[in-house]
């Protein structure tokens, strides 16, 4: 956390492209540059303005690394408030090796995870929740993770705590000054004003205590469970749901993850369809969907899609036994919701559907959908329920919606103090008393925005961030 | 190949980091940018001077997508040749995805493989072989790959092909004005002087397709085969290299790719080892290592190690048998050098040693190597003789040398119209002859530095470049 050392790093993904980026930050980011640095004209890198490019040549003595373009970034003007040089060079694993070698051996520093960032906050750039915003926005992968951070990121949710901190400040201060004064008795801190701002803060504490359920299931994406027989047409409905949505974040090659393969974003929200392949393997009957990990996997879900092969259910003793089956799932999770999907109907006639939505309304009531995933029946029907399971209300209202665990755990905290001062309020207890808890409240405020911090909690934070931010 | 489009793509490598690059370039770059940028005090992207970077928001309407850092090029003074801006945003691929797909919206175009560097070949900022090392530069991953592509970059290859064209070219105009004066039968062209040409260019091109030999090899690395039985200590060499080695091309996390897994740079120089491993299985003895998967490794690689762990080679029989098949082995492939490599000489006395070096050194001369991989005893020596099998003078010279198989076909088609040009000369042919010939040769040079090119042959070469470049 020394800030008179000078940082390197390569700041765009590792790999081979076109271009790629060095970031170098630092009292000497300027000077060691200049050091390697060879411009068109002779020009001197040292006497650049802020905000402007060289195009020169990077070199170690004689030998010619690279042909690069060089961003000048001076003073507090740049992303970490502190002299800063961007290094666009050829994208070549081995240009960026001998690059930041060279720089190394000129005397910087290889930077940690997030150290770009970190120095941000330090020399007050940004605040701690911006700072944490800022790696949330580069792992966002869906329209709603996105603007959550980007919120963020913009301040909203520290405004929010700062504006009530400061108010908190204030009559803290006053009451403290009560205690200069204790043998005349007097009240400098309305009680009745202070007792309204204790109510708006456990207010503003709740709806955003509560929001971090919403928060977290935006940015993680909505866990759906996917349970049925083997048959039931679970890929064929992925597909289609994924050839018309999934291109929002795979449409760059190679961006695609392993691990979204079944990540679909619908409507600009993420969902997670949890994989049953569990189930595929130890039965072929939904009457046997009651093994334990069916039952984990819903449990994990906030939704669970509960699909049929229509023609299965045809049958009078199967749809009987499927009915009192789907009954035993809900009274077994009374609180998730079952959106039954009953597929293949383009292997029905009308009558035939007609008949199986009669018996099936009794039990699924509107969690009821007719598709024929293969030929894209019932599928935008499909996507319209999955979204009314989603509580969005908040996000279309630009309300503060806290996604961070680390927020959460502080707004607990805060919540705890400040319930303890509304009982000191109640119970009628001295200013003195009273400060100790709003002190305590005030620390946990402190905590979120960054006023409060130890090298632990910045560790921690910025471990989590990639090299080169 | 339309120039009035204005094109769009990720430069940086895909996935996710702390920046990436979005590179948009054409006659209306700027303008499509500044209506989807919002500058932090109001600026107008299309009032800014060329070289310069404003901050500020990518907005789609009033949603913003990120805040980014753009830098404006103007005129002839950009990469390409025409307007260009380049936009540092938040590297998330769902940004990546969301800001390209506005600024297609805006009217940009989806740019095509390498179509950035081929505007700038089109807009005369490169001749076409500087052009195709761009993509040579980006995918090198050694020194001696590096240094050869930037020296085809700088211009090199191309200036001498140039300097011999011009002269060429000022002979054929002579040679076809006498062509005007037929009747008159006089030489403006001094056939003592344009022989010494053609000499002269032979020798040339002489040079540079015997050059592409080492080119080529210095390029895609040095191909090392290794035979020698499965307990003779490969890959303790190969980690015993890769230890100290390897570190020049993947220190940085996430850019090793799996094929250089045998892939070793020694002294700068890529050295590829070729795998032996169907010997491994089929047989476990010296003896048997004759079949034909040896053979053919052997007859790609342009140096072989041959192991022998030493122990077996105590046994007088087994050694017999041992020198028996070296030699087999160097009389089957009289062209290719073997070194001899004997490990695990730490389960060996000095005597033994010295024993086995004395009947060694009768088959293997000094192409003998003592070590112990494990210890990495005589690995350094190992080194040093792997590149004195190399032919590295050149490069050290800063001779040009041919690495483009495009090229060595042009340079192999000129030096044949020019062996004709030579022959006629020798039978005293007239001028309108020779200039049949002369306007071929001139024609294969004026292919490799583009000034002859057609679109097949520019889709061809640039098809092969990344996205973004």
């Amino acid at each position: 956390m020394l800030l008179n050392e000078t940082i390197v790093a390569l700041a765009t993904p590792p790999g081979s492209g076109a271009i790629s980026i060095i970031r170098v930050s630092g009292p000497h980011a300027i000077e060691y540059t200049a050091s390697v640095f060879e411009g068109r004209s002779g020009i001197d890198l040292r006497d650049q303005e802020s905000h402007t490019l060289q195009l020169g040549f990077i070199k170690d003595g004689k030998r010619i690394i690279d042909e690069s373009l060089v961003s000048v970034f001076r003073g507090k003007r740049s992303y970490t408030g502190e002299p800063t040089v961007e290094i666009s060079c050829h994208g070549s694993p081995f240009i960026q090796q001998e690059i930041i070698n060279l720089l190394l051996r000129r005397g910087c520093r290889a930077a940690n995870p997030g150290e770009f960032t970190m120095r941000a906050f330090l020399n007050g750039k940004m605040d701690l929740s911006q700072a944490e915003a800022v790696a949330d926005l580069i792992a966002s992968d869906n329209a709603a993770a996105h603007q959550l951070a980007m919120n963020q990121m913009r301040g909203g949710f520290a405004n929010e705590i700062q504006k009530l901190r400061e108010e908190l400040l204030n009559f803290a201060s006053l009451i403290e000054l009560e205690l200069d004064f204790t043998e005349e008795d007097v009240e400098f801190a309305d009680r009745d004003q202070f007792q309204e701002l204790v109510f708006k803060i456990q207010k503003t504490l709740s709806r955003l205590i509560d929001s971090f359920a919403v928060g977290n299931v935006l940015k993680k994406g909505i866990p759906v469970a996917i349970v049925g027989e083997p048959n039931a047409g679970k890929s064929t409905l992925l597909n289609a749901l994924l050839n018309e949505e999934r291109a929002i974040v795979s449409d760059i090659a190679g961006t695609t993850r392993d691990t979204i393969e079944d990540e679909i974003a619908i409507g600009g929200i993420g969902f997670r369809f949890i994989d049953t392949a569990g189930i595929r393997e130890t039965t072929d009957k939904i009457e046997e969907l009651g093994i334990q990990k069916t039952f984990e996997n819903i449990q994990k879900s906030a939704i669970t899609l509960l699909m049929i092969p229509s023609p299965v259910a045809l049958d009078e003793k199967a749809k009987n036994e499927m009915i009192v089956e789907i009954s035993r799932l809900k009274n077994r999770f009374p609180d998730k919701p079952f959106l039954i999907v009953v597929n293949k109907i383009d292997l029905l006639d009308e009558d035939q559907i007609k008949d199986l939505e009669q018996s099936l309304n009794q039990i699924a009531g509107t969690d009821l959908q007719f598709i024929s995933a293969k030929q894209k029946t019932g599928v935008e029907d499909l996507k319209e329920k999955l979204q009314t399971y989603v509580n969005t209300g908040a996000l279309r209202n630009n309300d503060t919606i806290v996604t961070n665990s680390r927020h959460y755990d502080s707004l607990l905290k805060a919540q705890e103090e400040i319930n303890r001062v509304q009982e000191g309020l109640n119970l009628g207890l001295t200013g003195d008393l009273l400060a100790i808890d709003i002190r305590q409240a005030l620390y946990y405020f402190g905590e979120i925005t960054g006023e409060i911090t130890t090298d632990d909690l910045l560790g921690n934070i910025f471990a989590n961030f990639c090299i080169g931010k």
